[in-house]
Parts: structure tokens; sequence; C-alpha cells
């Protein structure tokens, strides 16, 4: 039997993003596509629930179930598990391929990446993919065979220590990928600088943009990967405690009572 | 020189929860607040890129300099410490106290945590304060004199390997608090089911509901303090690199290129 797999993003179900991954994924296996019908870029893990959202099926890949829904990207892979696909196994989540880097300190900001980690949270094998480059025009065809091969292993293998991968694609002129690195996330965060103006009716606007700074030396970095050419894998989880800090630091918190 | 507090939470501005926190903070600190001007419950680290912002000084907590904001409560951190406090050193940012636990895996969802999330990011210590109870009269009088406390001691004595708590209180009835845990983030997931029904114009909608689903054996865990009456504390960070994972098990994909 053909192997279930979701495809989701948070550029939106018409980006040229997700029509790639949709595109490569058919070569793999039965492909449902549950994607937001808008962009919900930088969404992080945000969920609706203080109102209801809406789905509609759509007819935008050739032959593929799709579905457009209101919700963030985290939603949609909600109510594919506990809706569409309610009766079924996915045997894998693939999210993407986003306009632009979720490397970096970029995945907790990402709908791309909480879309994967939302399945990945339930036990689904699931891949963040992006390019770094946030055109609409972007170039993903160099993207194409590694998107296919990385997930048809993950497929083929599986994942034992992780459920969650965080793909990055360098922007190449043209030329090949060095290579694949498995590496870690780069420490750093951005600097924001905010745009500020007056509306038409002079009221006063503040509108962000920044400038990532990166804080890490270490040689085995998502960033690093990048910035030297080569396609970054980060193994990654949900798990958010800083268990160096469990080591007694603290204790003295726990006299206070 | 006093030291400057920020805060903030993700239930809004005029929420119960964030009036005890200024109420205690005054006592340890000069107070400066930027908080939402609307509940942002589960907006996780959202932040507003393709839209501008906007702020409002406000008159709402007796003599402290307080603004809403029209952003998600990471950007209600960002505009605080890049235009309100740009020219000053933040000692402290405190987010809360939310309505409801964030305890768990809650975290990757919550707006309070990724509130203080945002500043620990760029070297703040923080600490995100919730209460077990999602009640708008929630009680939060047995809180006051720990959220005192905890976020006097680190004033005092800093935090070494983390920048970052996530302070959870059981709801207790009457009862005083059995002590403070220092533990690690419980591992489980909302398992959803969702209300399915339609509207007015007879289209239908799905509205997200769920039930917490705890997988976590260990006794050393946030939930199981809570369980048992004690306020929770688990040092955490932003970092969510699966460090088990880059042992040699994903190498293969280092050979598909």
């Amino acid at each position: 039997m053909k192997p279930l797999i979701l495809v989701t993003n948070d550029d939106g179900i018409v980006a040229p993003g997700i029509r790639v991954l949709v595109e490569e994924m058919k070569q793999l296996g039965e492909v449902v596509v549950v994607a937001p019908d808008s962009p919900q870029s930088a969404k992080g893990h945000a969920i609706t629930l203080m109102s209801p959202i809406r789905l509609n099926k759509v007819d935008v890949f050739d032959g593929v179930e799709s579905y457009e829904c209101s919700g963030t990207p985290a939603d949609c892979v909600k109510i594919a598990k506990s809706v569409i696909l309610a009766d079924r196994k996915i045997d894998l989540c693939v999210s993407g391929i986003n306009h632009g880097s979720n490397a970096s300190v970029n995945i907790i900001y990402s709908g791309t990446m909480s879309a994967a980690m939302e399945a990945s949270l339930e036990g689904i094998h699931s891949i963040g993919y992006s390019l770094e480059d946030f055109d609409y025009d972007a170039d993903f065809s160099p993207c194409r065979p590694i998107v296919r091969q990385i997930s048809a292993w993950i497929l083929e293998n599986g994942m034992k220590n992780t459920k969650l991968l965080n793909v990055n694609f360098p922007k190449t002129e043209g030329g090949p990928y060095k290579g694949i690195k498995v590496c870690k996330q780069s420490e750093g965060y951005w600097s924001e600088k905010y745009h500020i103006a007056e509306d038409p009716r002079g009221e006063k606007y503040y509108w962000l943009t920044g400038e990532f700074i990166n804080q890490d030396n270490d040689s085995n970095t998502d960033k690093v990967a990048l910035s030297n050419g080569y396609v970054s894998v980060v193994p990654s989880h949900h798990d958010l405690t800083q268990y160096k800090a469990l080591d007694g630091e603290l204790d003295d918190l726990t006299q206070l009572i």
C-alpha cells in the first residue's frame, strides 16, 4: 500500500513552494493537502481556540485531495489528523517548502515548522522544508531531488530519537549543493528595528523589521552549513526544558515555601 | 537604583492576572507594562510582520507606566525593548499571571511563555507565571507571595544555565501549596476533538476542543508537581535541537548528495 503523506505549509495553499512539495510527494505516496487559505508566516505555534475555523475542499493540485483551511498551520495539521484523516494512519507530514529560511531561532516563529512539530507531537514523522529565499518567484528546482530523497529515506527508515526534522536549503546561484549536514540549531536572535511612521489619519504606527544576530561559534550549526552551501538538517523536538539548569542552581527556590 | 521590570501577558492588559503581577512587582522595582490590547491566548510565538502595530499609553495601573499594544505577546516584548525602553536595561521580564496552566507542552502554544521567551532570547532574565485555572475570576491570592519571592530571588541571584522559567501554580481549594518543585516539562499532547456545526447561514464550521494526554512516567515533571499540589518551576530555553538524534542515526542522509 502506498504511504499516506500529509502536506501543509504556512505561505498558503497557492504558494509556489507547496506546489513543488506536492509534486515531489506524489512520486512517493498518496498525498492529502491541508493548508492555510491565506499566508500565515511567522504565526508560530498559534492555534485557534476562540473562534471556529472553516475547511473547504479545493481542486488546485491535479488529482490530489486538497483542503484550504481558515486556521493557522498548526490548526491545519490538527484538523487533518482529527477530521479529514481521522480513521487513517498518516505515514509522513511534510510542511513547506517555505519561502525563507527557518534555520536557527526562526524555528520558534515559523508556521511551517510549527505545523510539522504539531504532527510530530502526535507521533507522526514530520519534516519542515525551507529555502533561504523569501521571493515569491524563488527557484525551488534545486531542492526537488533532495526533498524527494530525504522524504523517501524517512519513509523507508523512520527516525529513532527524533520525529521532526528542520531542513533548510541555501540559496545557490545555479550551482549544486555542497552536500547535506546533520547539525544543531544555531544560537542567535533577531535584533528588531521598527519603522515608525504616521498612517493616512495621522496616527502613529510601528512596523517590525530586524537583523539576525548569530551568537554561535560552533561550526556544526545550521547557519554555518547554509553559509557554506550545504543543506542543513536539524533533528528537533518540543521539549523546551533546559536540563543544564536542573543540576541544583535553582534549588534555593524550593526553600521559599 | 531600583530594578526595571517589564510586565506583559497574553490575556490582555485588563485581565485580572496581570493586575496581580503588576501589584507584586511594584514592591520589587520600577514597573513598565506593555501588554496586548485584546486577549491573545494560544498565539504561540507569533509576531506581526505583514502589518503595522499600534501602541497607546494607557492609565490602568495606578502610577505605573503602561502601554497597550495591538500586536501579539512576543510583539509587546519586542516593542518594549526596542522602542519604549530602548535606552534602558531591563532587569527582569515577567509574563502573566496566565489564566490557565502552561505546564507540559502548553508552553509551545502559550502567548504568555512566548513573551517571556522572547525577552530571554535577547538575554533578559524572564519568568512566565500561570495559574491552573482558566476562570476570569480565578483566585490569584495564594500565588501572590510566591510570585514576589521567586521574582525577588531571580533579581537578587540571576540564573546561570537558563534565562527563562516556566512557573505554574496548581489550583488549590483554599489550602496552602505543598512546596515548590524545580522539574522538567512533562511529555504529553492535546488530543483534539472538533465541535462541528452549522453557522446561521448553513455553512459548516469546526471549533477546536481537546483533552490533554500525559505520556510521561517520570516523577519529576511539572504535571506531577501540580497534581500533587506543588508549584512547578521548569527552567526552559529556545534550542529545539534534539541532540540525542545527532549521534549518527541520520548520517545516511549526508550520503544523499
